[in-house]
């Protein structure tokens, strides 16, 4: 059995995301979503509730394939903890790419034989991060299709909340 | 079992080729290597002379999972033909990634349940590529490391004759 | 009346072409379409045949505000005899991006006063281009949607007697 | 009569922003400069100020074919409140593209009738932006020539301001 | 004589920035490291800790012809007050060459005769900078033939007693 | 005496390798511009040719510090020969980068003693090649500014008379 990693932060997850993991499951036999908790990088929403919303948004027939783990520390170390085969990234723009390569080839310096592996959403997603998805709620915008509906409420309240806070 | 397939023109393979070829190997069960025979742009090496260089140059505990076969026509016609569970793409530079990128979502339009998986070569072989190893046995540089062994020789004695000819 | 100019290859126009013409006449009151001799370049198709696909292509709506004629020469003498106010290109990846800098920088240096005015297609065509959909129908595949169903059909029955031609 | 919308932070306003929205005016018949109030990311100069010198920097000529309004909340809302026919961007590099790119297709998603047209500056301006233009005072440097003459005299008076409450 | 100077943040030095040094040392007879005092950006390191680790890092050999020093201000002054023959950068990626690209054509047009020279690191380095070195630290994840090895206990120390703060 | 090798088809030589050959002489004591055979791609001019319009192109001044050589095999080769400091390209966009960089990346594994120094041209000559001047000619255009005045010559005569030949 060939279990796959696809880290990062789904601060929140998006459809993109959602696209990516299922195409993993085509090549893993399971996959682990690692969430990273992000000490130097502040997140809009806390690991508990970005896990919650991953875990709400996964079909019920993939759901036995998949588990949604917190993360800290080295990415290649908890890879290799939990034995898997690769790491999932998905890939979008050339600046995706470079980003990715780095940290790829920096990866592969640290840990020889845990390949990375990249997958390319629908041309639907290319356009779609989290951040954009964050900027177009707290503008009062429409999400729908670029999260599931539970990360479409969780944004509308929680960027409703801070915008209050503000004024 | 998982089956991915790594289609290319391998005009000649090089270490860089096979490095991918390595690494799928962490992921898939079997690779088939699937050879095109490229009637569109002319290669140094006929089919049959990149399929046994590939084969020359794999090593023996790997050669039981794969398999080297030549291919016309469209790749996604030939992928769904053999059953595999994705597309083994090497990624190595920012204009790779373009024409990567494109014909990954050309060919998940012609076939949308078949992945495009995009690997990494080592850093070592960022640089590699097809032409540039015949450009230098061309210009009586030495490609040791670039290629197999018994690829160095192919060349030689392939671009030796053929510049002879010119003359 | 502001008239903008489109020019191209069109070797044959695809949907994202026409895309980019439809939101050509959001900006201009008229477009010309410029189909380019391409005398250093072989083309499939005869420019006549060409601009005979993009007429059978457009809307019978947006027909009365766009015309398509052949051009040879410099595309900048060529808009600034027609005193159009500015040149449109279609933008997909960042390669194209590169050309089509390169291009507008020394239409602008030929032409101060002549903007290039790029627009992007929708992302279902980001893909796409007249090369990759030669190739699919040089290989048996189908490209519905790809381009307008009488492109498809000229594609399939030249590409088909290209191919008799060859054996 | 066509109405183009040129949306930025203009922060300040450089002669970059001032080619763009030159070429936009051979493109549109009126331009509406839209200055972003910008919550999220703090600006230099207040959007009073930024909008201020954008009004002191254009010719008298454009005058009567500009107007110049702040703006918050989404992009797309404000643009279809107003019945614009294009978002108008300047494009620089590649790296640009990308971010272009991306908020194009998103905002493309929200807005599917709503163009967003790129203008290229003069390549006199390829390296130009509001940052380097913010360090270059900071440092003591000289920046004529990249910005208006006024806003050259507001960022010494502001920086050299800040640079005193720092020490 | 002809004098080159390599400026940067060095927060704190790699192998990849002592491999550009070593081969500007090829084109230059002597090079000025200009150590960068980042008002605008935290530094991990003081200009003096990060001055003193080049320092350290430099091979006996190559130290006589090596000048370290820490500059304020616009590089440009600072370059011509040197009399320097050109600036030095190390190029990494596609990323780099934009920003790199950018400023060096900012410095052109503010000092026209000092040329910047981009020279580009063993394909070892490719991946590496000083940020990703430091979050493999702050991680636990070792860092032995990216950095020197003062610099490797100098990483451990700062980012180990930052940690501990933290909590 | 530090000497640099200029390496190129200069096919024909432009105002922006003029612009690079100029800044490479405040880097090096001499620079040899080395004008490459080019069996496998054919050229518009002779080597001859070519080699005689760089030398009528160079001022008076710098003329005694250059040397104008045709070169064929490979460059690394012809370099070591003579003894070169370092290998001189001029950088413009990003699909150069990502060529050159592997040029340089491959010529550093066949000789790593040999660094290669990128510059830039003059923000005047981003969008320059010789592709363009020579499509530029052949449509009838002027290239004043772009090559110099004898190359402008030596392009209307020769490709006026290809045009001719076609007919």
């Amino acid at each position: 059995m060939r279990v796959g990693m696809f880290p990062g932060t789904f601060d929140p997850v998006t459809s993109g995301h959602l696209d990516i993991l299922h195409r993993a499951l085509q090549v893993f036999d399971r996959v682990i979503v690692a969430v990273a908790h992000r000490h130097q990088k502040q997140t809009l929403f806390s690991a508990e509730e970005r896990i919650e919303m991953i875990r709400d948004s996964i079909s019920k027939g993939d759901a036995g394939r998949i588990e949604i783990v917190p993360f800290e520390g080295l990415l290649v170390d908890f890879a290799r903890a939990r034995k898997v085969a690769g790491i999932v990234r998905g890939l979008r723009f050339v600046s995706d790419f470079e980003y990715e390569f780095q940290m790829a080839l920096m990866n592969q310096k640290l840990a020889p034989n845990l390949p990375t592996i990249f997958l390319m959403p629908s041309e639907k997603y290319t356009y779609l991060n989290s951040s954009l998805v964050k900027e177009i709620v707290r503008n009062g915008g429409a999400v729908g299709g670029l999260v599931p509906p539970a990360v479409a409420r969780s944004l509308k309240k929680k960027l409703g909340r801070a915008e209050r806070q503000k004024t």
